[in-house]
């Protein structure tokens, strides 16, 4: 596959035979593919196998009794809720914010995040004048593409979801700046460093103006859900400001809950993730919060914060990260150039880092591509996923997610992905 | 102290200047017990250092990549929102339920009471007909004395906490039976066996007459904190009914929510936890829990599994535990027995199983008897906090935590608690 497809003119200036007879051949190529009975999955941003054996070291960091004290706790036993210093030192570090800004959590950030969600329903936040739930509207802003667990929060909790464009540094400020008028919006989602999933890294001054939002609702929440703090796939660790400090400095200190967690540096099954927001938030979630939980497990805290360190090791361990990834993006990359772009079928996003790679069809092709690549056992995030409710208005978006496959796989994978963007073009636009 | 006190003849009988004597030895021992600026805790069922050492080697029973499959899953990796089949299978053979009635949680049992509770304000249980919050009114049952962090959780959400009386058989169903019919009471904190404080193990009437309950309620809660279920202190391992046949085999599948956890089988602050119900049940909040998690730490459940192995294991383990607290228990209630029992200032349990030892003090006594504690360095866990709202309407319940101190502290611990408790009468009933 892809030997003679290079050198195609783009589909707009072929005639009506020549696209007839470019569908044949590929829907031959395409029905072979389909009876190899492939099982290929670029579904998730899942890391692979070789990523996890990277990081298994972790699994022996602590063996005795008297590894797990630190400064001066049996981290085995009950209490702290709010996490062992240690692991609150480790990500203020990375994240350059304050240890005492730390709340520390499980395995999923996802849950902390819905945490606050809830908590905010049933109590209201600190600046509420009431829980959520007694409101008659709530809004949100979704910068879109997005990922599709935040939206699946703050749907399930019955939120009116808004759309808000993504621009090459992050989202359309004009839009949010306009739409937080409204009191009845109540927050936003933000992944501000290699977005899920563009990879696109908001702008300084797309961040500073996020920070010293107006937002009507005396409670909204900026969610900034920093899931990619240290996930560089090419180049070096790049610094990012911390949101905290930019919020306090532009006079809105509590408006700000941020998260990290390991599950992309250690084990996505077994990771600790982390709330960080001002003391004063701090003192009233934990203030609900104690009704919840005694504390996450703390000897899992303690195993990653002996593991990583700190930020510069921290940073050391992705690099072998990267190692595993780099490959796996060029792979994606190189071969949508390839095969799809002298067509001009889709563009996409060469992200430096993250997890995915977010490419837009010409209108109505995303849904038919994913169902073709389904047919022929290619696996995919769902076409729309990455927007509100799951609608794409242009049923353009798709997301790839090169980590999980092995590099031979993921060659099948974006190939037949290429394959299917061809069909579905050729079946929207040749007729 | 105490050469002299079990000669004593109870208060009652004894002359007032009797009495002003006695409180003035009393009273010139309690001065210099304060002056050691002792540092004593029984507030908390927190298992001491010789208990947490005893099961440290499930620290080591995962050190390599290879060691982290089962059943075909590499448990670091995402997925499993229900937990790793293993981890059900072995807490079903436990609780003797089914595997597919388990859905594995993190750390705390409590999170996952927690979030039941939540679920039910912000979305309702599977039979409600509306989100609980939507309720003009909800109150719930607390069998008292009970457990505070159950308490707390239904507090928290702003329930009328209704206490019901415990009797030698558990909860006094008579009382129950009666208070469900009203519709407002939307559910019940039950800890079946070795019940927190009081150690009694519910008859297997009472237990009966509970899965057989005819609420008006249609999505009425029996919560059924099974947190004791292997944690014999005296004596061989008690079976147990499974409260989930009982409740279908009554007509109640959906009724009941059981939970359990390692806490105090393995680490406190690095266990893992279940929730069993119904399979309708699980598939109705699993449709709300993959909102919030990808799933708990499935790491931390092959631990578990390779390190307690199956019910027979689990329970040789905690022979270990019962081990060092069997001679604890014995301390406090050998105490008791000596200093206390011939006064007639109190009566307690004699609990086979658990946690605690849980004394009733004459009327009026508990808080005073626990600030003189407190002055003596001795910490326990608050007065009334064994009641809803903290309210022990007798100022009588105190609950005794043995298991932190080592037996040297404890002895002195338990000494200076019976010195304040005569203390407190002296003062309440000399004058």
């Amino acid at each position: 596959m892809g030997k003679d497809e290079d050198t195609l003119e783009p589909f707009a200036t072929m005639t009506l035979p020549e696209k007839e007879a470019l569908y044949k051949t590929l829907r031959e190529e395409y029905d072979r593919v389909c009876q190899r009975k492939l099982k290929l999955n670029m579904a998730r941003g899942k890391p692979g196998k070789e990523q996890l054996d990277l990081v298994s070291g972790i699994l022996t960091v602590l063996t005795d009794p008297e590894d797990c004290v630190s400064d001066g706790m049996d981290v085995r036993n009950y209490g702290e809720l709010a996490g062992i210093p240690a692991a609150k030192q480790l990500f203020a570090e990375i994240l350059g914010c304050k240890p005492e800004q730390c709340f520390i959590g499980g395995s999923a950030s996802l849950q902390l995040m819905y945490d606050l969600i809830a908590k905010a329903m049933t109590h209201g936040l600190k600046n509420s004048p009431r829980p959520w739930s007694r409101e008659a509207k709530l809004k949100w802003l979704c910068p879109a593409p997005g990922y599709d667990r935040h939206f699946g929060i703050t749907g399930h909790f019955g939120m009116e979801m808004i759309p808000v464009p993504m621009t090459e540094e992050g989202p359309d400020l004009d839009v949010v700046e306009e739409l937080v008028k409204d009191p009845a919006v109540k927050g936003i989602w933000c992944v501000p460093k290699y977005s899920n999933p563009q990879g696109i890294v908001y702008s300084e001054q797309t961040i500073r103006r996020l920070a010293a939002l107006r937002p009507a609702a005396p409670d909204f929440a900026l969610m900034w859900d920093n899931a990619y703090c240290v996930h560089e796939v090419f180049g070096e660790y790049l610094p990012f400001p911390d949101i905290l400090s930019l919020c306090a400095e532009a006079g809105n200190p509590d408006m700000v809950y941020e998260f990290a967690s390991t599950s992309k540096i250690t084990f996505p099954g077994a990771g600790i993730s982390v709330m960080a927001c001002s003391e004063a938030n701090q003192a009233y979630l934990q203030s609900l919060l104690k009704y919840q939980i005694i504390s996450y497990d703390k000897v899992n805290q303690l195993r990653h914060v002996r593991f990583l360190r700190d930020k510069a090791h921290t940073i050391e361990v992705m690099k072998g990260h990267a190692e595993v990834l780099r490959p796996k993006f060029s792979c994606v990359l190189d071969t949508l150039a390839r095969e799809i772009g002298p067509l001009g079928l889709a563009d996409w996003e060469e992200p430096k880092g993250g997890y995915f790679v977010s490419v837009n069809t010409l209108p109505g092709l995303a849904k038919r591509t994913l169902a073709l690549c389904k047919e022929a056992g290619v696996t995919m995030t769902a076409a729309g996923a990455t927007f509100p409710y799951g609608k794409d208005p242009a049923d353009s978006n798709i997301r790839i997610a090169p980590s999980y496959p092995s590099l031979d796989e993921l060659r099948q994978a974006i190939e037949i992905f290429c394959l299917c963007l061809k069909l579905a073009a050729l079946e929207q636009y040749a007729g």
